[in-house]
């Protein structure tokens, strides 16, 4: 299982051993315990801080938010939840299509999809890191979408697109369904972005 | 990794060990090898058999087709293989309604939900067991979907809604997102039929 498990921060090259890196470090490593006991929803800045022996500030200061440390614990190779506002903001009208370009576009990037696919991978085949995902799925990405929506629904609206996107990634990225594989980005819009759109405002 | 590879074949309990019951384990043994030497596609009942040292027909007097067989050595919960000739003879304009209900219908069953969810988590989470799986669906399964559809772009299309398929398993049964997990089959039904049925005929 070693190869899908979250990663250990690496250090980064050149950079000289100081205090302040040796923080970092600690944090991270912190953070890697705390979201894998705790999972992304109980998981907290100011444990993560007690983890690492520094100030909740110094935590915030290094990495943002708990999405942005999270982030940085898995080396998430895209960040869908700070692109969300700008997809939202746009024609409600062409809501899937503009969420399906995203992503695809996004993923035809060879180091976004290399380190996608180990991310799926390591979400789906790992038993402990799967709830991980799903809790930060939940709460920043698919909840937001949620709001936005004003529905009764609106979860199940936002768990159906969802589930769509995962197993477009998954049948082009990791299965490499052969049809899949080798279709354009245009031509996947045009085919699943309705049914995003219909899922979320049909 | 131990507990999502393939499993090798159980011994089954109270059955005495005789020069029959020998054979059928080579075989198992030998066919989990071959497959995941030879890739489903590359896989053959008589190199199978040659890897067991019997003969060919031993092999399909004891496990039938090689989709059978291949069923056997991953302890499939379910044929959807063996399913599709129903699923497709019905009705053309409740293709994808009959394809979502026959899926959910079936991994609603405890067992079945128990080891697809193993199955997915090995299919998915190692590189090994990711295209022996995609070759069994491309070949026995979404093949026979697209020659039924009879379109140009059939191979595309069948692809889509295996995406969409994979991602609902996937989604409500190992991610268990909380607004998927907790809806019923007839919302499903309702609410993803006519996904499959456009990306199929649509």
């Amino acid at each position: 299982m070693a190869e899908y498990v979250v990663p250990a921060p690496k250090r980064r090259r050149g950079r000289p051993r100081t205090g302040e890196s040796d923080a970092r470090d600690r944090i991270m490593a912190a953070a890697v315990e705390e979201f894998a006991e705790a999972g992304y929803d109980g998981a907290t800045i100011r444990g993560i801080a007690a983890r690492a022996g520094v100030d909740s500030a110094l935590v915030h200061h290094h990495f943002g938010t708990k999405a942005d440390l999270f982030g940085e614990t898995i080396q998430a190779p895209m960040r869908p939840d700070l692109a969300l506002p700008e997809i939202l903001a746009g024609p409600r009208d062409r809501i899937g299509e503009r969420i399906v370009r995203y992503i695809l576009e996004t993923w035809e990037q060879p180091e976004v999809r290399r380190r996608g696919v180990v991310l799926l991978r390591s979400a789906i085949g790992n038993k402990l890191t799967t709830p991980l995902l799903a809790g930060f799925l939940s709460r920043e990405l698919l909840s937001r979408i949620a709001r936005s929506l004003d529905t009764a629904d609106a979860d199940l609206r936002a768990a159906l697109a969802a589930s769509q996107i995962a197993g477009l990634l998954i049948a082009r990225y990791v299965l490499r369904l052969p049809a899949l594989a080798e279709a354009s980005v245009d031509d996947l819009v045009d085919r699943i972005g309705p049914t995003i759109q219909r899922y979320l405002l049909g």
